[in-house]
């Protein structure tokens, strides 16, 4: 990863930098398939069994929840984000996927994927539930989904058909 | 916003926040809708009128374009909140929209609203070019919608229909 | 100090950028001595009076207390600084003064001075006390009195004499 | 590292947290002392040599040069800080030293020292130029020993006498 960002940063500085590169995504990729510990910011059994059900699917890692209350992360101008960093930075994980409030309060929820450095890999939204009115598991459930799609991590239908 | 985000944060410090609420939802509505100036954080003609003609359908608001290059953005871990804070920053404007790279290289896009604090107001995401392979207008278009529509600001059929 | 930014960043850009300018610094020094309302971002009242005792030597401020809790900017990467990132985002203020952990536990601290948009204007630090062992008072008073110093503020020793 | 911070949070959850521990100064040092290989965030090489000659007294590791100009960090609200991150996000290092701009422009520089995931470990601040009107390289070299000595590390005079 260290080797691509630099590319991409050298890009940057030359102004030759022309979008996303079909190997930077596929990086990416390789570092969640290939991750042998993931950590899951929550507190909450039910979000995490939720999470670690798809990612099971297409991990073999050991899937785990993170130990720590991590609500003090809703202090923070991107709440969501700050839970991450508060796994990455008491565990030593190869992924870290923490959910939680995008921005200000009102602002909805962002679910999202980091390295264990903290670097950001994937991510999704969702409105607030005061405008998306839907049930928590599954939106949580599209969430990751659709944060693993992003980066070309496709569950297969019949995997999702066996809920 | 002030008063609302202290009132958050009180009800976090206590253990008794319960997620987002209606009148925070509609605080946010509120200064998009009623921002006197708003300014787009890119030097992209295209771009910025593919968001501006969006905008002026729900806004009366004063947009101009950022006249800073803001490519240096990629160089930070979160190119398109960079980008936002630029122009927070160098401006003084009621929003901010900034579009680019969620993260890392590879990433995908962000498209990011933000108040003249630099807090996050909603944001929508876009899988890599090498992924979703759509026309990039098309897509920025879907993105601005798609923040709007988070925040309870919905694009009368009509508007849309008029392009 | 909108324009001054969008300035040195165009210098930057340029790679004409030779350092900090006189003007800079001036315009950091009239923002804090020109403040109306200034908030101190600590729930200890003796800290608060340290700090405050300071200020009101050089500014005619309105000079307040944070009227909430910010322990929990001790679970991110720079505590100092999210601090004050909480006082810029509950209150209305020209500029904002936080105390706390410059970085990791073990890091030491940090004093920031910013302003009402979260910009930072200036800073102190001082190592932990198990490094210094010196009284915290006199630690937070030097801190104070060094940030300003730093901008150019510097208290006349007629006025500290008066301790 | 990732424990002691484990440690810390769950105290400032509880609020028992009662400032930094002899232990989180002990765990700095070490991480310090015992790097195989640290990265210098400058792109200068005079200033690069200040950093490492004083650093080569305390460490044996192997010291290095960040290989991609950093000045798009400028652009960002805390230069020094980004320009850290820079340089963990595109090395593998144990540790790594920047120096930068503090915040606005006008705010003065900071040496920051990082662990690899970018964990701030110490720092050190200087006035603007036009403030303090000294040398850059004894500036910079006051910097670098401030910063060691507030987590513990100090040079010998012997050493310091050999310049």
């Amino acid at each position: 990863m260290e080797n691509l960002i630099k590319k991409a940063y050298t890009q940057s500085i030359k102004n030759k930098r022309r979008g996303d590169e079909e190997e930077e995504v596929e990086a990416i990729k390789r570092i969640i398939l290939n991750a042998k510990k993931i950590i899951i910011a929550t507190n909450n059994q039910k979000k995490f069994k939720v999470i670690s059900d798809i990612l099971s699917r297409v991990v073999n890692a050991k899937i785990e929840m993170l130990n720590i209350n991590t609500n003090c992360a809703d202090l923070t101008r991107m709440p969501a984000v700050s839970k991450g960093l508060i796994a990455v930075d008491t565990e030593e994980a190869d992924v870290v996927i923490a959910r939680g409030r995008l921005g200000v309060p009102g602002s909805g929820s962002m679910l999202v994927i980091m390295d264990g450095k903290g670097r950001i890999l994937s991510a999704s939204l969702s409105p607030s539930s005061v405008v998306h009115k839907e049930d928590i598991e599954t939106r949580i459930k599209k969430e990751i989904i659709d944060a693993l799609k992003r980066v070309g991590i496709e569950l297969k239908t019949d995997d999702l058909r066996k809920d």
